[in-house]
């Protein structure tokens, strides 16, 4: 692991057991991770259930931050990985949680990783935040795998780089940072809107979620966004320095 | 995985909970382990608690044998592993649950792993009968796995080599020809000509490198450069029909 990246935040996507937030949190604290982030779970936050099933990971339930919407959560993390048990038709690259560890360890930048509720999954919305799908593989005839044990699959792969040494990281800019993209894909949203672009009603959030994905993929720099940014300014007819 | 290697055998010695029992099995099944063996379980078998919790892994259960001695448990296997948590004064090769996993995928004979009670582990004596000690590696400050989260890990890792699935290999669409890419690129810059963006002159050249580093590095579809044009021409107050 370089020295620079920090270990992943586990962001939970509005779960609906306090019982299995506590688990989670002791799933994360076996392997060493700390940092959970919760977005609006469904019985709110703090929950008296979360506490008795964490078995003593109390430290990573008191320093839980609670977010309203899953971008929020993420505003920081340059990196964002879906958890997801079933293949689904998106267009990102699906790795195992093994390869996703590799990777998280070597980036450069802060990972999240979304888990969904217990009982859906992530929403497709959700999903298209992330760059990359993180799938365990699992028996094809009986996937059942609870919301703790994907979990501490997770965070069990990441430890086991965790004290190692690995190669210097990557001399490219990593990704800017989610709040960052979330603002270009916004400043683009409201020239489309105007535009006549999102016609016909029916068809905008297809065509939302598509345009959320392609800009997505590029793991564009804060440099690039930027840039990006100018020259959406420049097509906009604003004058504005250019990234 | 050699097609002579028999998936490896779970032992639970002298577990205290059907629920955790039913746990248990849950995780097998998810990993394609199907062969449970219990070694006077504290309530007897069969356990009344263990069907539910097992959500939906009954074959493991129906199939489970119930033995009186860990001895007579594993009688039948040339190899037998003793999963604990920490490490004892036990003069015995202790390995982490990736290389057991990936020692029992090659030995030849069946593989037996020993769980012990809840609370206390396996007894000093149980793991004598053990020619391995398998040990999860654990947060030093927080050591807190459970029954079926030692399972889990234990399965996971030999299924990474059973020929379970992986991740299914995405069907991500290839990047567009060069052709369609120069097409994008060509409408944006004619574009950002009108707009004035290209100023001053003598920076151009680099403003155009770097816009087209930028919109090379996605490696967008052929769907996607036809979804960005119908973007351009929405921003450039052209109706076209959007990708």
């Amino acid at each position: 692991m370089s020295a620079a990246t920090p270990p992943p935040v586990i962001v939970l996507v509005r779960p609906q057991l306090g019982e299995n937030i506590g688990k989670a949190a002791r799933a994360m604290l076996n392997f060493g991770l700390t940092e959970m982030r919760l977005v609006a779970p469904r019985d709110g936050w703090p929950n008296p259930a979360a506490g008795p099933a964490a078995s003593g990971a109390d430290v990573v339930l008191a320093n839980a931050r609670l977010f309203d919407s899953v971008a929020d959560a993420v505003a920081d993390c340059p990196h964002v990985y879906a958890t997801t048990v079933r293949k689904r038709g998106v267009t990102k690259p699906v790795v195992t949680p093994e390869v996703a560890a590799r990777t998280i360890r070597g980036e450069a930048g802060r990972s999240a990783l979304l888990f969904g509720p217990e009982r859906s999954g992530l929403e497709t919305d959700d999903v298209a935040l992330a760059r990359t799908i993180v799938t365990v593989p699992i028996n094809p005839e009986f996937g059942s795998l609870n919301l703790a044990q994907a979990v501490i699959l997770v965070a069990y792969e990441w430890s086991k780089g965790a004290g190692l040494a690995s190669p210097p990281t990557v001399d490219l800019d990593p990704p800017g940072s989610q709040d960052e993209l979330e603002g270009m894909i916004g400043q683009l949203d409201a020239m489309l809107e105007t535009s006549g672009y999102y016609y016909p009603p029916d068809r905008v959030p297809t065509a939302r979620r598509t345009l959320r994905t392609l800009l997505t993929k590029p793991g564009w720099s804060s440099q690039e966004l930027r840039t990006m940014r100018g020259v959406l300014s420049a097509l906009g007819g604003k004058k504005q320095p250019k990234g």
